[in-house]
């Protein structure tokens, strides 16, 4: 059933509008019997005055909305469920809530900002998925609407000036820590299976890739041909992409992966050859994601209860900040944590 | 920085709140050039004429309530993720929109249903992991609040009468195909891997088992001692288990697991031994979690997009009703799919 209204309590008690307002808010004026009638009609369809005054007197919801994704392989995904999980935690710890919206590219999520302004009076956006030249921080900015973002501006300029907060995570220093592993391992032939320029649009693929290529280019080690490839992100295509490598005439002896999902790909490739994961050849891959835990994947951890927490101590600060605004608030970069398990 | 206000717009113009009232409601009252100063103030600061007024008006929030889990090993965290992903898609494209929050248990549920009733006006709340003694279920029903439950009421008394409605998946019609999978495949000696009864308190576990030991029963197979196991959710649990599965003196040859952590944690002990799954002893999950894919472990998938819908309809009947409902609306039990992998 439907909640309770003045409407129905009203109907309910046979009395009028106006007569169930005056028992809520000027009961010396309702007489005794219908005092009675229509305390007995609120109790008993568990009437709750309505709140919504609230907000009209504060102007502020304490609201916070944000995206939730579609899972793709499950894989990935995990990590925004997991950040989704502590933001929530977190700002319902400080007296906020989170609204979820879903949305399939920029200019709908944008529409639907305009949507959640309008309809729930949102206080501000938590953002993730940032990305060269994203027209949702461009909308928010415009409109001064309060938001941070977890992931950095990927701008075309890499000199642009930051135009709004963000939380990010370390990307090139994982895949640095990582490929420092591996030669401190033994590994001399050491290749990277990442994401596609052009099917990316992101910076981070990038990001990942440069922490690889720079600890390889320290240690004065070769890239021969073969041994850095971008590939879609998923199991399938990493499985098929690391057989390209296995099959060079000299194969890498280990594989750093831009994501699990590739990793995985490639961990089954080598099994499937009658290879040792992490004894014949190493493979490691990026978010720590369940799937890597239960096959012995090493693997990259984002720190993400702590950017959850950095998101929304940064929107608070934003939040309270005086208009018009002192300028973003100062970026917050997390270090992640490598994972060593049995495959390297 | 906050979202602007009717003080910060007057504040900003050096106009008193009432002229910036009526520049918005009515602007022919207002001298021009204040008009012009307070419209520039407005456009400057994005106010924007608050909404919640609308909910004042149509006493409907459009909010639907829902908890969201902390991920625990991951594995079967995954489920509850991709049923709220459906559950925000589906109710976004009915101009609902889905309100987070967390619980550690059902007392802390209930006082944030209590919160959010009184904060936000929710309208309706989905709930998940329903159990015996379930009391948000029965803190709802009293309060009239309206509500749909994933998952069946699990009431000690089996002949009670529904108080609710839910939506849920037939789990032990799961376990059945499973079983009658295995025995088509010439297994006669099929163990079941489940949770401990003292531990879950849910009826979900004992629900699966009894797909297991209803069509173990009916073909006339035994159940040796040690065979019919319960332990405690988990990777590491699932192989300890196994492990004393398959150190007993007429081992299974295929194994039936509760849960993906489980049967995972016995796929990991059953190679370890050298064994192959699925050649030399089956192994079989429940959830399709996206590390069963990963590791070709067969599993019984949930249609949770399905059941997400389907909770919504029902919300959107119960939501209708007129008051006094006419009593809980009927229960959906939806059919779960066998996905037979590698592993059995």
């Amino acid at each position: 059933m439907a909640r309770a209204t003045l409407e129905s309590v009203a109907q309910h008690a046979s009395v009028s509008r106006q007569t169930v307002s005056n028992v809520l808010n000027a009961p010396h004026r309702v007489r005794p019997e219908t005092l009675a009638r229509v305390q007995a009609a609120i109790k008993e369809l568990n009437y709750r005055p309505h709140q919504a005054s609230r907000t009209l007197r504060t102007r502020r919801s304490r609201l916070i909305g944000a995206r939730i994704e579609p899972s793709t392989d499950g894989v990935n995904g995990a990590v925004l469920g997991q950040f989704l999980q502590s933001l929530t935690a977190r700002t319902q710890e400080v007296g906020y809530r989170v609204m979820l919206f879903t949305a399939v590219d920029d200019d709908h999520e944008c529409a639907l900002y305009d949507q959640l302004l309008d309809d729930y009076d949102v206080d501000a956006f938590v953002l993730h998925g940032t990305h060269a030249d994203d027209r949702r921080t461009a909308w928010l900015a415009e409109r001064r609407v309060p938001f941070v973002t977890f992931g950095r501006p990927w701008d075309t300029e890499p000199e642009t000036p930051d135009r709004h907060g963000w939380v990010d995570v370390d990307g090139a220093q994982g895949t640095r820590a990582v490929t420092r592993h591996l030669i401190e391992t033994g590994h001399r032939r050491i290749a990277f299976l990442g994401w596609p320029e052009e099917l990316q649009g992101l910076g981070v693929g990038d990001n990942r890739r440069s922490g690889w290529a720079s600890v390889v280019a320290a240690a004065g080690l070769g890239v021969p041909h073969g041994y850095d490839v971008g590939v879609p992100d998923g199991f399938d295509a990493g499985r098929a992409a690391s057989a390209s490598m296995l099959d060079l005439p000299s194969p890498p002896t280990a594989i750093v992966c831009v994501s699990d999902s590739l990793a995985l790909g490639a961990r089954s490739e080598i099994t499937a050859r009658g290879l040792r994961p992490g004894v014949d050849i190493a493979v490691v891959g990026f978010d720590d994601s369940p799937s890597a835990a239960v096959v012995g994947l090493s693997s990259v951890a984002q720190p993400l209860d702590e950017a959850a927490a950095a998101c929304l101590r940064m929107l608070r600060v934003v939040l309270a900040a005086p208009a018009p605004p002192p300028g973003p608030p100062a970026p917050v970069l997390l270090q992640p944590r490598l994972v060593i398990r049995a495959s390297g």
